[in-house]
């Protein structure tokens, strides 16, 4: 096992009606002057952010607020909440929404205590050292922003997509109550279901031996997943199952399933050119792109995927041709994201074959490899987007 | 599931010699004059006390000292402890050593805090509002102190063992290497691994049902346990296996596996009469308690003593006769201790029959039931330990 540190020291609230305690947990975590950010539509039409208004409202606390935040959430925006954070001496930001709401009030609060450019920190010029605190009121599962210290910004120009990582952005408190995911279309929860199965699976590829005790973990995050999430496909009011999901989501990317081994983010990387470039659902790219990645790389550790196969899929080893078992386990992935609606590649996701030099230029891959795994130069790469096709 | 909040805040450094980054993390943490807690012999022979020593030096932290904490702390050193902090400004408690020596941190850090005689708190007379923060430097896998708010404190007039508990206790860094744990003799690395199984039971054994995250995350540590354990049986010095168990026991206790349901802490409470009578290991106790409480419940919740079975222990599930199942888990289980050397009844513990009623007496169970899974009464209690004989 590798040395490590672990810390997670956001304070989770979860459960029913939670949302209406945004107002006290501000206050106990010293905010004073809150920027309420959020998307639009959904958040303000089912009153969500008019009941966490009154609580803010209930406890005293003052308030601005930014909505408007987009999917693949944009630089622009967040200048924008930089300039207001700095103007009004805002002292905490509220995010209301789902990862895209969170990765960006998280970009603001480490802007809004920087003199420079803060995408700076998305080009990996600086690191994020200080931010203003974060709480945030989840509303989809998925991106597991609620619990770590991650953030992901797409630049305009080029939209170009790039993430940054800091102890200072995990979320100081996260308020998750499963029902307000219940409106959620199915195709969006499966979109946020493939984004938490893949935070583990990239988690679960190491070439780090005998970490048994993060398998484990991880597997139980993939088991849980692929139990509850055909059931809200099936009935998108089934309060227990959305339960099981939205907490699963946060076990997924706080990195408690991570520690202890070298991870392999490659998969993220190859797909966010596609929602770069498509505008599409991050989890719709992750689905097509992680089925192709695995095949392409199963040689490298054909037990490791025979051990996914077998205790995460159920099936039965084929003790003589674990290669058979590995390739199986892939199936079986493949038909369970079939199964909830996912597309499996380009073709049913509306992506390009044209386009796949377009994707390998901007990801810049002529002086470096990506992945930890197996590491893969630009061949590596374009060769598992046509895998997709 | 149940609403609930989950917090656990406690920064973790994991690996190799990582005892040296002590003096770092009082700094980081603010602590400035520090009363560094021990037990005796080991701690001070292995040379792990005069480490720590040099890297609070390092710092420029000034230190007092104050050892001898027995395993089932008693609260003589608690007072004594206290005095010390209040006499002489300390501001953070450094424990190194087991569960023990953390558990007697913590009660020396509320205590210090209050005004009124500390062992209110154990008595329930009063909650734990406010703390001397807390480091540890864990040097046994086994009670979960290290990333918990929970203490329990031995009282010397009548043996009477008590449990506290509060959010201020959780630890604000928590120094784990495996590396310590490998000189320990095996009866000792098997009482740590059954109390940390015995971690999960409790939470795994529970009438709210449909928890599925939680469920799977207790059969992650169980399964972890039951493979890595017998292998530093067999080498005291695998670092890997110590590693796993190291960790494993602090995700058992840190509540993550217990979120969102009703527990069950019986089991405990009628082991703590055992290891205050005796005064045997923790451990070797809950080895003795807890199959007897599982075949005296069984049949309340037969399914879930099935689920156990066939998850954890492999078990194949005999649809018409699932109880055939439940009990062969239980079997399985019992196997299990016997094969790390714990022993499993009162005769392989030492254990009298004639101190039944005077251990029942103890538990003052005339006007009160305990347990959540199933609510057990003074008869109840007997009829277990009479189980166990």
């Amino acid at each position: 096992m590798n040395n490590f540190t672990f810390y997670s020291p956001t304070y989770f609230v979860f459960g029913k009606e939670q949302e209406n305690t945004a107002g006290y947990y501000v206050k106990k975590f010293g905010g004073t002057k809150v920027l309420l950010h959020f998307g639009a539509g959904s958040v303000v039409q089912s009153g969500l952010l008019d009941r966490v208004k009154a609580s803010l409202s209930k406890e005293g606390i003052e308030f601005l607020e930014l909505g408007g935040v987009k999917p693949n959430p944009r630089s622009g925006l967040v200048y924008e909440g930089i300039e207001i954070c700095k103007k009004n001496n805002i002292d905490f930001i509220l995010a209301v929404g789902g990862g895209s709401a969170i990765d960006s009030a998280k970009a603001i609060a480490a802007g809004a205590k920087y003199e420079g450019d803060f995408w700076d920190f998305y080009e990996g010029k600086k690191h994020i050292e200080d931010a203003i605190k974060v709480g945030t009121v989840l509303t989809i599962a998925a991106a597991g922003s609620e619990g770590s210290g991650d953030t992901v910004i797409t630049k305009e120009e080029g939209m170009l997509k790039r993430g940054a990582g800091s102890e200072a952005l995990r979320p100081v408190f996260s308020i998750l109550n499963p029902e307000l995911t219940q409106t959620l279309p199915a195709y969006q929860t499966a979109c946020g279901a493939t984004d938490i199965m893949a935070h583990v699976f990239e988690r679960y590829f190491t070439n780090t031996r005998d970490v048994e005790i993060t398998d484990r973990l991880c597997e139980s995050v993939l088991l849980t997943i692929i139990k509850e999430v055909p059931k809200v496909i099936k009935n998108s009011n089934d309060y227990e199952a959305r339960a099981n999901i939205m907490w699963a989501g946060m076990v997924a990317h706080n990195n408690l399933v991570g520690v202890g081994r070298d991870q392999d983010w490659a998969s993220h990387e190859i797909e966010h050119e596609l929602s770069a470039l498509y505008d599409c659902a991050h989890g719709a790219g992750l689905a097509v792109i992680f089925p192709a990645w695995m095949t392409y790389v199963l040689k490298h550790d054909v037990n490791r995927f025979a051990q996914l196969a077998v205790r995460v899929w159920g099936c039965h080893m084929d003790f003589a041709h674990p290669e058979v078992t590995a390739e199986e386990g892939i199936l079986c992935f493949k038909k369970f994201l079939t199964s909830i609606g996912m597309p499996i590649n380009f073709k049913e996701l509306g992506a390009k074959e044209e386009d796949i030099p377009v994707m390998v230029d901007k990801l810049g891959m002529d002086n470096r490899t990506i992945g930890g795994f197996v590491k893969l130069n630009k061949n590596d790469v374009e060769a598992i987007y046509r895998l997709a096709l």
